[in-house]
C-alpha cells in the first residue's frame, strides 16, 4: 500500500512542501511507494511554491483509513490531524514542534523531532548525500519551506542550521534569496480572496491559559494594511468563529514581516488584558503594536497570560 | 543546572548504560553539565556492567523537581517515569519503543526514536565520530546495552544496525562477544537474592487487553530452572502483586536465552485462555513452553488476546 505523507490540516508552505520532499525521498531513494497528500487547501504562499517549481498540487484527502500506512510531518498534534489518526499505521513522524502528547503508535517507529525552524531543514539532514539525486523542484520546495518558516531568517525560531542549509540550497539552485522571498511573501500577503472567517482560521493553533481556550491566529504579511483595513469586520467575525470552533476567544496577530512587529487586534477587555499581561503593552484603541514579535511558537504562546 | 539523564523506573542494562553514555556525550563533547541518574536499583546484569567496566553506580533519585533539566532515554512512557515528569524541563528524548503518548514538552526539543533493538545503538549513530574520544568504559557500556537488548542477537528485535555496531565496538575494545555475553547472562540469571514479588516486578510493563490490565513480566535467563523451581511461590505471589499494583493479572514469561523459548506460568484459567488465544498453545499443567518467543515488544505484547 502506498504510504501517504502529510502535514497538518491548515497546509502552509512547510506542511505542503515537506510531504513532497519526503515522499520523493521514500519513493526514489528508499524504494517505498509513497505520495504526498494534503489535509486541506494550501495557503497562497504554498500555492506559489507549487506553481513556481512546477510541482503538482498534492491530492487533498478528508481522512485516513484504519491501518493505512502514513508518515506525519510538521506536527505531532492529534488535534491538527484526522480524527482517527491513531488507527492508521503511523510509520514515522518528522517535526519541529513541542511534543503535545496524544499520538500513539502500534510499534516502535522512526520519530525525529528537532528544535529547528522548519521540518524541511530536518529532512535535509536526514536525506544527506542522497539529496544530490533530487530534482530541482524538490530542492526548491526545501528552500521555500525554510524561507517561509524563518520569515527569511527574521523569525527568532531561525537557527544557524536553517540558515546555512537555505544558503547552500539557494547557491545550488541559483536562487537570489531576497528576491525570491519577496515573491513568496507577496503571494502570502494577497489575502483578498479570503473571507474574514477564513483569515481567522488560516494559520491558527488552539492554546488554553488557565482554562480559557484561545485560537491563536497569525497572519504573516508584507502588506499589513490589507488586513488591518478589514479590522472591524474581522473583529465582528471573531465571536462566531470562536463559537463554531468551541474556543473562548480568537486572538489575531498580524505579523509585519518587513518591519518585524505584530499588530494584535483588541476587540474587548479580555484581549486587552492578554495584551497587557502577556506583552507589557499599553492598549489605547482596538489594535496594539508589539515590536519584535514575529513567532507564535517562541514569543506568543510561551508568554500568553490572563 | 546539571542535566539529569535517566531511563525507566526498573533499570535494566540499557536504562542504566544509556544514561551513562549520553551524560558523557553531553558533558565531554557538548560541554553541558550533565550526569546519569537512576530511578531504581539496577538489575544484576546492569550491576555486572558497572563493575566490569569500572563505572560508578549512578545516584538513585526518587523524583524530579519542577523545571529541572532532564533527558529521558529508553522510554517515552510517563507510567515508567517520575509522576511529575511533565513539570520537568525535558530537554531531549532518545528511545526505541513505540510512542505511548502522555509526555509533553514546553517547547520544541530533540526527540529521536528509532525502531532499533537498543537505545545505545541510536546514541552510537548520534554521537558519530566523536565516539573516538570516549573512554573504554563508555564504549563498553554501549556494547553491553546492545548485547543485552538483543540477547546476543537472538531476539527478533535485533536489526542489522545493532549487530554491525556491536561488532565494531567489540573489535575496538578487544572483547570476545560470546564469552562476554555469557558472563552478562550469567549475572542476569542469578536471581537468588530476589523475593518472588521482586522477580515479578523486575522487568515488567503494564498492558491492557479489552479492559483487562496485565503486568507483563519477563525474566531473561540462561538458567530457567532457577526460576521455574520457584514457580509455586511465584504464582502464589502474583495475586498480591496484582492487587498492590492495580492490575488484574501478572503474566510471567521465563525466557530461556540459549534455547530461544519462553515458559509462561499458568496459575489460573484467565492465563490459560491468554496462552491459548495469544500463542495457539495447548496448556496441560501450570506452565507452558512457547518455542521461539524471546521478545515482549515484538512477540508477546502484539499478540496478547483474551
Amino acid at each position: 500500500m502506498t504510504i501517504q505523507v502529510f502535514g497538518h490540516k491548515s497546509p502552509d508552505t512547510d506542511s505542503t512542501g515537506s510531504p513532497i520532499i519526503w515522499a520523493w525521498y521514500l519513493s526514489e531513494i528508499k524504494g517505498e511507494a509513497a505520495k504526498p497528500v494534503l489535509l486541506g487547501e494550501p495557503n497562497t504562499e504554498a500555492a506559489f511554491m507549487l506553481s513556481h517549481w512546477g510541482l503538482d498540487k498534492p491530492e487533498i484527502i478528508s481522512g485516513v483509513e484504519a491501518d493505512a500506512p502514513v508518515v506525519i510531518v510538521d506536527t505531532n498534534n492529534p488535534a491538527e490531524l484526522p480524527e482517527n489518526i491513531n488507527a492508521a499505521d503511523i510509520r514515522a513522524i518528522i517535526d519541529h514542534h513541542k511534543l503535545v502528547g496524544g499520538l500513539e503508535t502500534k510499534g516502535p517507529i522512526d520519530i525525529r523531532i528537532e528544535p529547528l525552524a522548519c521540518t524541511a531543514t530536518i529532512m535535509y539532514k536526514m536525506i544527506g548525500d542522497d539529496l544530490a539525486q533530487a530534482p530541482k523542484a524538490v530542492k526548491g520546495a526545501m528552500l521555500t519551506c525554510i524561507l517561509s518558516d524563518t520569515l527569511e531568517f527574521r523569525s527568532p525560531t531561525t537557527t544557524q542550521e536553517d540558515k546555512a542549509i537555505a544558503y547552500a540550497l539557494a547557491e545550488d539552485l541559483g536562487v537570489d534569496i531576497s528576491a525570491y522571498a519577496a515573491d513568496m511573501f507577496a503571494a502570502k500577503s494577497d489575502v483578498s480572496a479570503f473571507s474574514d472567517a477564513e483569515l481567522l482560521r488560516m494559520d491558527s493553533k488552539e492554546y488554553a491559559v488557565e482554562g480559557t481556550k484561545f485560537r491563536v491566529s497569525v497572519l504573516e504579511t508584507t502588506a499589513p494594511r490589507m488586513v488591518l483595513d478589514r479590522k472591524d469586520s474581522l473583529m465582528a467575525s471573531m465571536t462566531q468563529v470562536a463559537q463554531e470552533d468551541g474556543v473562548d476567544q480568537v486572538l489575531l496577530f498580524v505579523v509585519d514581516i518587513l518591519n518585524e512587529e505584530a499588530t494584535l487586534l483588541v476587540p474587548n477587555d479580555l484581549v486587552k488584558t492578554v495584551a497587557e499581561k502577556s506583552f507589557g503593552a499599553t492598549v489605547g484603541g482596538d489594535t496594539v503594536v508589539l515590536p519584535g514579535v514575529m513567532s507564535r511558537k517562541k514569543q506568543i504562546i510561551p508568554n500568553l497570560k490572563l
